[in-house]
């Protein structure tokens, strides 16, 4: 079963982690937000892509979900000790991670061709991918104005009120080399719990890559629990932008590209307007707080998958 | 007594520090040797002049001399990891500094204020200065080639045979700001015992310096005792020169720039020698074993500088 995920940072690298358990080496691509990348410090950086590379080789951070685990920061410390920009959190590991990152992207690779070259090294076989080696940055539009992603979610930690989106770069963008062969060949497409305005949006955004998702069985997983949102501001955003924050408002966000949508137990009241937005609906406990549930939920959202009406191909 | 003190890496940086120790705040300034920076992972590097300054801040390695005491490695670990460059030995805390150096540098700031900023930082009281704010580097002429400083000197690890020096961009330099005012209003210049070659020479190379030293007092301290370098390939290059490396074979190649010069007990043999040149002569301990070492080195060619002949500024 040839599964195709698009994930943004946590939520998403944490569902993608239990679909690596299930399905074997090679039947799995991971598609990444690459609108949050930014330029710091001189250093490319790439905050989901790091998540869902970290997290798919079990090295990320258990406390924070991002960065990686037995980190230190002393470089950020000195950064700090001079005056510097220390507002974005740099470990000591993971500047190693972003300086030959950097390194290789200045001598002219492409990123998805470092990013599989860092997989390797680090042993994980799952193709995690870019969405596209072009330049995407997403702006937020704010009642303090438009600002860079990073500013908004780091910087100012999602206090500015949120009234619309851009993804700069993302009309002119191309899906990463593999994207549309693996989408042309997938049994399905999992959205995964990523953020649906800054996670998944850049991700649909680039040019042809919505539609070729929208030929396959294409199911998402709510990233909304109960009104809340498991980590970062999606309920909030959804709140700002005058829509009641719920998975219901999720299933219909993603409108027609869905034939399955999974939501928690505590929603369960939502699943018959899912269905009548004609959107099979599987209600389980969609919350991932280890590994064991990051595995079950993987294999019951595959399972999910399997048994969509109309899933000739299965 | 305002001093003006030329000095390279960790044999300069030594008794720049035992110097700071003897004279008042404000007394002392410590023009940097800049021609082996270098760029390298995207970073500006300057290890003279980084050696200088955390030499005086007293946060250098006691091991190395250079670098950072209690240093951690954990960036370097992942570009190694990773298939990344590791040749030069970059610790995270140093990283910190690298990385906000550079951001200041692309910001458009000269290297002479983000050192001052940096010093200021630490709480060092001495005007340390690069030798120019203007990019000079050092090219090795060798047996297997035209080398950059850094790739001769760390990553060949000084094995190929020197057969000279070019500092590049040096002929358009210009003196950092307040080095022309430090040097003519100097009672004395001290050339460090650092290396003739490629850490001195790349100095007296920024045009006018060489000069404004020579109009006043200037004392050199021998990096040479009992034929060898402290520390670095200084003797090998001399020889590979076709020149016997000994104390007197520095003050030969100071000229007629020194009024004295400082040599050890075991070279007391050359005192005559270097007499005939008519260049005044300390023979001393001219080895620095400690931090009591480096004071009463300083203290020594003070006293030294101050009973020169022709000294009636005194």
């Amino acid at each position: 079963m040839k599964v195709v995920a698009l994930a943004g940072g946590v939520g998403g690298a944490r569902l993608a982690h239990g679909l690596a358990r299930c399905l074997p080496e090679g039947d799995l691509m991971v598609i990444v937000n690459t609108g949050d990348d930014f330029e710091h410090l001189g250093l490319a950086i790439c905050p989901d892509l790091d998540t869902v590379c970290y997290t798919l080789a079990e090295i990320a951070s258990p406390v924070t979900g991002w960065g990686r685990a037995d980190e230190s920061w002393k470089a950020l410390e000195t950064i700090a000790r001079l005056g510097g920009p220390d507002w974005f959190r740099l470990g000591d590991r993971d500047l190693g991670w972003h300086l030959e990152r950097t390194r290789r992207l200045q001598s002219g690779q492409p990123l998805s061709q470092v990013t599989r070259d860092f997989c390797q090294a680090l042993g994980v076989a799952v193709d995690i991918t870019p969405m596209s080696d072009d330049k995407v940055r997403t702006w937020v539009y704010t009642d303090v104005g438009e600002l860079p992603f990073q500013e908004y979610f780091v910087r100012r930690r999602c206090e500015p009120r949120v009234q619309g989106f851009r993804f700069e770069g993302a009309e002119h963008s191309r899906p990463a080399p593999g994207i549309m062969e693996a989408l042309g060949q997938a049994d399905c497409v999992i959205i995964c719990p990523s953020n649906p305005w800054v996670s998944v949006a850049p991700i649909l955004a680039v040019p042809g890559l919505r539609a070729a998702a929208a030929e396959q069985r294409v199911v998402a997983v709510s990233p909304l629990i109960g009104g809340q949102a498991v980590k970062g501001p999606a309920a909030k955003m959804y709140t700002e932008l005058g829509i009641d924050p719920s998975a219901l408002a999720v299933a219909r966000h993603y409108g027609d590209l869905l034939v399955g949508f999974v939501l928690d137990h505590v929603d369960a009241a939502q699943a018959p307007d899912v269905n009548a937005l004609g959107v099979q609906s599987l209600v389980t406990d969609a919350l991932m707080r280890d590994e064991a549930d990051r595995q079950r939920l993987a294999q019951e959202v595959l399972d999910f998958a399997q048994t969509l009406a109309g899933s000739a191909i299965f």
